[in-house]
């Protein structure tokens, strides 16, 4: 079977970011399956909006892939609005900021507006970052500069630890962002 | 362009409950798109999950509809997690809970236990319902019958007026639910 990731070879246009992301992208959604596996959180990849052109008897005979407006992972946490996205960067001093495009920057303000927990994870100088969106808001709005720097990222977002079994447990952070000690914190503490 | 719904003529097999909710599901869509139009809730139609068969230079030549293994709407509002689902029954008296797949019950109990609002929106006898999930677990947890009876659905789902403007409006009944005067309340209700 093939899928976009396999597919690779028959691409004529260059390699883009999310393409170099694959790696990432296993381990995001090990991470996930670890957490629902043990009923912390239910964070699911999107899946791939697609435009359909030819369909018989419920056969896909021609498609196309369409751009997601939004970011690619969302999901449920304690009864919180999660949605991420994931970034990788061969650059060394500094991310830029083209990785995000305008639709996805402009979702990342509205899920941040709306009470909802908006992240990327960046991975970059073989090191993992969660970056919470309104600390990227707080930067572009402060910045015009067109990367952040690594200092910044090393500054600003959450490190994130790999383990082979609970993959990049990015939710640790989330809760450290949400306080550490809200009402809805107490359980899980030992699993994660 | 052909899609599922405009291909139905090429389908052998006999019209499922899905396609009955054709209308219910373009009103949903109308609701949503209201309520984003006025930055109420950012709530989205998820793609139908694709397996990919093949696919050349981005083009997909061969594919299939995969079933969904969660409910079909998901989104934020002021902060929550919002998953639902619309139904349709031209059942009178009950609808069938055969209507609502065994992963599917799986997951709204997954959602509800994890502080997630979950709900359907039933379209029966010309009206339309919004039915908790707290609700239909605590009626299947009670009841060995294989429908609820319509008597059921009247006195324990919010009935929804249907506005040309604003759809359903289903999130005045989800304030209700969530206790009406909660903190994040105080706003938009003058549009809503």
């Amino acid at each position: 079977m093939l899928y976009p990731g396999n597919a690779k070879k028959t691409y004529t246009k260059p390699i883009t970011y999310s393409n170099r992301g694959m790696d990432l992208e296993s381990i995001i959604n090990d991470t996930n399956k670890y957490y629902i596996d043990n009923s912390i959180a239910f964070i699911y990849k999107k899946p791939t909006p697609i435009g359909l052109v030819k369909v018989n008897d419920k056969r896909i005979e021609s498609a196309y892939f369409k751009e997601a407006s939004t970011l690619d992972y969302v999901g449920l946490y304690k009864g919180y609005y999660i949605e991420f996205d994931a970034k990788v960067t061969k650059n060394i001093t500094s991310f830029p900021l083209n990785n995000i495009k305008p639709h996805q920057l402009k979702h990342i303000e509205i899920i941040n507006n709306n009470k909802g927990i908006v992240f990327l994870i960046i991975e970059m100088n073989s090191n993992y970052y969660c970056l919470m969106g309104s600390t990227l808001l707080d930067f572009i709005k402060n910045n015009t500069v067109k990367s952040i720097p690594f200092s910044f990222i090393k500054d600003n977002a959450y490190e994130l630890k790999y383990n082979y079994v609970k993959g990049l447990n990015y939710l640790k952070y989330i809760d450290i962002y949400l306080g550490g000690t809200n009402e809805k914190n107490e359980k899980n503490e030992e699993v994660k």
